[in-house]
């Protein structure tokens, strides 16, 4: 059996790379650390020390300043000490290869790698050439994988809705293209929902979803109906004068979030949207901002959600 | 009454955008307690505890490399934790709104924002969409407003005059497009300054200055003489060429701060400069670096100003 | 007698802009110093409180990610405030004199700069009118100097060799266009080594080179013969397509540093280089990853040698 690369040889969270995979009781260890991180965002010195002296480096080969925004300040609040770097920009222009450039810089005693790329697969490359003392979160690997997205997605559902073994949830939109909608769906699994739905036009919905044990709608009223969760994907703006797509008014209108489509989900519902919004593409304002919208807590559970697997990786050296 | 949006229930100040409708005992309170700050600036290890745990956003949507670089060293020196964000480049550019980006870094458990953005009245109204735990600082807003450039400037005159109530102030160049000269206007009379000229062509200074109790002049010698404070404004370099100034020699002539200009004003008059500086166009580099120039203490005190008005800040949450 | 620009009053440490001249025992102290801070950089927390309340400023007018990392890792570690300023896309283009622009920043109460600068003597002039508080780094200047790359080199071959005095140094390459190879044959030649050689293309070894009392060779072959330490020098990509180099092919045959060639230096012999290399040009993947490489060590090092010069600066304010 090949062991899983994210995890140490006493199955400990070595780094975090795609949910795929990953056991259910690591999904549970990082859940409960979100939770009392949770509280320390909430006080009025939003700070511990758990990773003081430890150098984190935030390694974005593609710019994404919210992502960094959210890795930087979980690393800030843990007291790490935080190294911002654009490569793009940098030696990789050099002609310096990616796993010396990364080398290099393991070299200057880093403790912990974030690392976006547009190249799928590029973080798993570099956890395999490092050595145990330092860890690599994925922050976004093309169309592959984004795991602290769907872990917060995850988290938030949890928070509201306590039991997994009772929810029926819906995943809307673009799942072709999405890097967490396969993940999420992989994480609800592990988790013991039972039902979990994709909802979408043809053409962004991958033919072999199927197998994940998903069930597929097309109508978006049918697959609402007596859900528990709404989970909305973005709609990138390049899909919108592609092929796959005829335009964001007609998108609006068959796949758009609007409050009267809302209704046929279950009362109390959670809305949920991974950001940044399409307002008036794939969800109604007044869904944004509604009563049921949890799009904002999302993000503040996301920064405790990364603290946690920081803090756990830490004491995993 | 319409109530100051910069001031909470109980009259405190909660955001600081415009140093205008700023009551007198808030001005002198900013201006006390960058006194105590001064001595911190000065001291072997410049930092005390009092943003301990805070996270303060440098939210920059257009870039002010100095502008930043003094908030930035003045949130570290209150031991906050700082994020510099230069939002032009980035979700701006994804079609989400303003208030959608705003809201989703407040949800990161911010507690203060320093904006700078090309357009008047942004930061007002971030400011509007928050709720009482954040602060928002105004760091420039298109040709609107830059208070804590303006208190710096106060903060100086006290420092080195005194008493506010027996000085002449010439303020002194392209007034139409300052950001700051409004304000300051507006500062020096309510501390009480009974004389404020404005000296400059008549392209450069708004026709209705007058109404705000200024004394106009434009002939330098005769706006000079007497005057215990000179401030001058930059020249921007984009109205050189334009239809408002003939060229920068020609202005040098009439309206460049020279020793000999300089000597029509009271012995020890301070020469002052927001900077950056156009040596030769609105400044001689004799006056610049001459013994009357406080221009370099203006930039010393700017960081104890803006560590007061963040501390200032932060115990109103 | 002219009093060397780095050196205060009393002989001790003030800036950091060359090796160039610099005594024996302040080569001695930093090198010692830096050992102290080695094991620092392997502690499970890597800080030390010595610049606590001190304010390093990352002052790059070019852009170098890799040796403002190294500089702000170091700074951080010793517990400072860093600011990293890229200067370029700044003020300079506001038509302020590169004077104005760092006397602003010294004015926010700055204990040091670290310098990047395309010109020569760039950092020279900055420290020539820095008070006695201010210090100032040399972190690369045009084609002049890039001391702790040279300080971290000798570092290197001192770990390893440990007595300079019975060891033979080459240096390969392109010593013309190199910041760091005559500082390098400076220090080396001041710490005792008895035996410098250079080895390289006539095109690229300058004409006066043999005045430093150093060996040439043409052939690489004869010039590793007997050798302890190999220090490669990275070949600039824009040399290629000159008129000083037929191709990087043929560069790679005549001076490429392969397994056969590292055979001629003495069993056991260092392998070094800058980074970030050029793999198949100036050297063999087999070398640069084999077991007599030390070139990430060389890294590792140079965050401590950096944290020395900062530590032995700070003191000498």
């Amino acid at each position: 059996m090949q062991r899983n690369p994210q995890l140490g040889p006493k199955g400990e969270l070595s780094h975090l790379l795609t949910i795929d995979g990953l056991p259910k009781d690591i999904l549970l260890q990082i859940l409960d650390t979100a939770r009392s991180f949770v509280s320390v965002t909430e006080r009025d010195v939003k700070k511990v020390p758990l990773l003081r002296g430890k150098s984190v480096f935030n390694l974005f080969f593609e710019p994404s300043t919210r992502t960094r925004t959210t890795f930087e300040i979980a690393a800030k609040r843990l007291s790490a000490d935080v190294i911002n770097l654009n490569v793009a920009t940098s030696s990789q222009t050099k002609g310096e290869t990616l796993l010396d450039t990364v080398a290099n810089l393991a070299a200057m005693n880093a403790d912990m790698f974030v690392v976006r790329h547009a190249s799928s697969g590029a973080p798993h490359l570099i956890a395999r050439h490092m050595g145990p003392e330092i860890h690599v979160i994925n922050a976004g690997d093309g169309r592959h994988a984004h795991p602290t997205q769907g872990l917060l997605d995850v988290y938030t559902i949890r928070h509201y809705k306590e039991d997994f073994t009772r929810l029926t949830v819906a995943v809307v939109g673009d799942v072709l293209h999405s890097r967490v909608a396969r993940s999420e769906i992989h994480a609800l699994t592990t988790l013991g929902v039972p039902e979990v739905r994709v909802i979408g036009p043809r053409t962004l919905i991958p033919r072999d979803i199927e197998k994940l044990g998903v069930r597929v709608f097309h109508d978006m009223d049918r697959g609402l109906d007596g859900v528990d969760v709404v989970m909305m994907l973005r709609l990138q703006n390049e899909r919108m004068n592609g092929a796959l797509l005829p335009s964001a008014n007609e998108y609006f209108r068959s796949y758009g979030l609007t409050p009267e489509r809302l209704a046929k989900a279950k009362p109390g519902a959670l809305v949920m949207h991974p950001g940044p919004m399409n307002r008036g593409v794939e969800i109604d304002s007044a869904v944004a901002d509604g009563p049921q919208s949890v799009i904002l807590h999302q993000v503040t559970f996301g920064i405790a959600v990364r603290m946690a697997v920081m803090a756990i990786l830490a004491g995993n050296g």
